[in-house]
């Protein structure tokens, strides 16, 4: 069966998210510098229709990480929020009208409406019954492709927490949040193992990443 | 001038030590888990006078830890707690009769007592006037080499807050913990930046080291 992956940029101090988050500001106080390391690379620029950027040693980690991705899951917030000054319909989410995802993409929500169809194969889909629900339309619609969590740190805890996330790779920034949302809060008691698979260290970030035993 | 250095092992969710801490079970619940990847070592087992043990990925790591160090710094409950059974006065630590250390060991504490000198190098010396004065006294006594803060969390995190370490290293192993101490708490506000100087993938752990700029 395709696997479920996902992967997210976390702070030293376990943040994946600054303080004092907002819909103006999704990832809070602070939190673009976890993603610096990412902005620069070429790999990610091309993902988000722009030019140039640097190759480095998480060039490959990120190419590998886009590859053989059928569908994507994502929680509300990361689509486009629940309570923003839009009404509930015409709004597009944050991702313009070329999203970067070029697959079938299934929002975790509570309100049900139409699915979006945008430029360049992203399709969002809403999906109101759960995440599992949620997991196997992603899976048939990915065909034998892998199925991505695309965030945010809540969709990936609630998938981790039913044990049904295969890999999990985090990409660790030596950055101190000091406060925020945190990934991995509330899954010590989960009945899932963690096994290392490989650690790949690269400039200003460490892509760790880790096989996930039920 | 000699480098303050100081290394500990943390769980993926940020862990050092498991919840329920207390005199008898100083890791706290599942706090064993985070140094299995050590108690396998070579370079750890002789450390502590024991034999056999295997040589991977981490076993230079470990090497380079343990070499120039010439005097270590410690809070007093790795010493060997506050307010245990003991008097202040008999109780040798935990340690044992020949310490792994082997050179001078300055202990944060606020109960003055007399230098205990032991088997092997060790010298426990406490010291009651503050972290600063400690370092002082550990720096003269380390001669030209570099002073290593042994411990706990807590000691750490108040050189860290204060700037006065220089180098960190983190051995992250996939264990979730669900609660216990924090290292990196509270730090956010800390006029101290890290750089990212290499990440060493061994079985079961990758070691994370750190420059720190103030």
């Amino acid at each position: 069966m395709n696997r479920l992956r996902s992967g997210i940029t976390m702070s030293l101090d376990g943040y994946v998210a600054g303080p004092e988050q907002s819909v103006e500001n999704p990832l809070g106080i602070g939190g673009m510098r976890l993603h610096e390391w990412a902005f620069a690379l070429a790999a990610w620029r091309e993902q988000h229709g722009l030019e140039g950027g640097e190759e480095n040693a998480s060039s490959a980690f990120v190419e590998e990480s886009l590859a053989n991705v059928g569908a994507v899951l994502m929680g509300r917030n990361m689509f486009g929020g629940g309570s923003g000054p839009w009404g509930d319909e015409p709004w597009p989410g944050w991702w313009g009208e070329n999203p970067p995802f070029h697959v079938p993409v299934f929002v975790l929500t509570h309100h049900a409406r139409n699915p979006l169809p945008l430029e360049g194969g992203t399709t969002f889909t809403f999906v109101t019954d759960g995440i599992e629900a949620a997991l196997a339309q992603a899976r048939e619609a990915a065909g034998g492709k892998d199925v991505v969590i695309g965030g945010g740190a809540e969709a990936i805890r609630q998938y981790l927490a039913a044990g049904l996330v295969d890999e999990l790779s985090i990409s660790l920034v030596p950055v101190l949040l000091g406060g925020g949302e945190r990934l991995l809060d509330g899954l010590g008691d989960a009945a899932i193992a963690l096994e290392q698979v490989d650690a790949i260290a690269a400039p200003g970030v460490t892509h760790l990443r880790y096989r996930i035993v039920r």
